[in-house]
């Protein structure tokens, strides 16, 4: 289903994934998650606080990957254009993670606090690409607007992609998702 | 400064936000705000679950009057077009409380917790504007694009308006932001 590096941390995420899916997320204890994994609870604390934080580990590299695509963008391309410019590497990390992102959207969806959680690190997104479209030289209102604009226009591509039988139409989808924007915000 | 209605829910807001501006939003008592207002504690707690809560009290009233004016909305209006049509209403609600919205801006911003409570309720009235626009008989993914656009247009437009003299120049403000939005989205 998914391709998981061989390392301690992988092997943590995908255990307490599988557990939070197989048994539910607040039944599941840290000392599963790590005898899943074959390691220890010591070295599932050296990788995260707590389980929740099992659930985050992605999030750091979207945001690496993300801002690593902005910083490449054209330099005529328009504000939003430059966010969604960052979407091409994210596209090909989430093609190869499509069962474990479903699973995980399941578990999110199903616990208010994770979903709050969830919303928090997607503000922290959106926060970092506008701060990289301000060192870009955008003022710092047009920087919210399309960085705010670009997180809404991955969220929604997400979603549909979730329900995708093809986990390599992330990137059409958000090619769609952002062409909706444009018809949605056009003046009459 | 601010014109506050004479019944205890508004005597209650008037006193916690001051009391949070003087002496600090964690320092600050249930029982300080209710003897500022001139009311018993038992009162308070009438209106109020905790002192946080007094700070979000006008967020209900906020989704009201938005929903109100999408609601009216023309029916060739675009999406985003709808979504903004609801700011009118608000922004008259807004224009005599700029003093209360400044210094509640202070309280929020220096405290992690409440920037996370505020984020969470501006979800709440996307996802409201959101339903909204289904009913109207927009698509889900255009639903939810431009009620996300369309809190964001807000909220770029709240955090200029705190900034002007003229208290009611929030309408136009939104227009300008609405428009820094279509020109972020432009393709090129």
């Amino acid at each position: 289903m998914t391709r998981w590096k061989p390392d301690a941390e992988g092997r943590l995420v995908k255990a307490a994934i599988e557990l939070f899916d197989e048994q539910g997320y607040e039944a599941t204890t840290v000392a599963e998650i790590a005898e899943r994994a074959g390691l220890t609870k010591r070295t599932f604390f050296r990788y995260f606080a707590d389980k929740r934080e099992v659930l985050f580990s992605g999030s750091q590299e979207l945001q690496r990957l993300w801002l690593e695509g902005v910083a490449g963008a054209p330099a005529n391309a328009t504000a939003l254009e430059v966010v969604t410019a960052g979407l091409d590497p994210v596209a090909e990390m989430f093609a190869e993670r499509q069962g474990y992102a479903r699973m995980r959207a399941g578990i999110i969806q199903a616990n208010p606090e994770l979903q709050e959680r969830e919303l928090i690190k997607l503000q922290t997104l959106a926060d970092a690409i506008k701060a990289a479209l301000v060192e870009r030289g955008v003022s710092a209102n047009a920087a919210m607007l399309a960085a705010q604009a670009g997180v809404t226009v991955f969220h929604v591509a997400f979603g549909n992609w979730l329900a995708q039988a093809d986990p390599a139409a992330f990137r059409r989808l958000i090619d769609e998702s952002l062409a909706e924007l444009r018809s949605v915000a056009a003046a009459t």
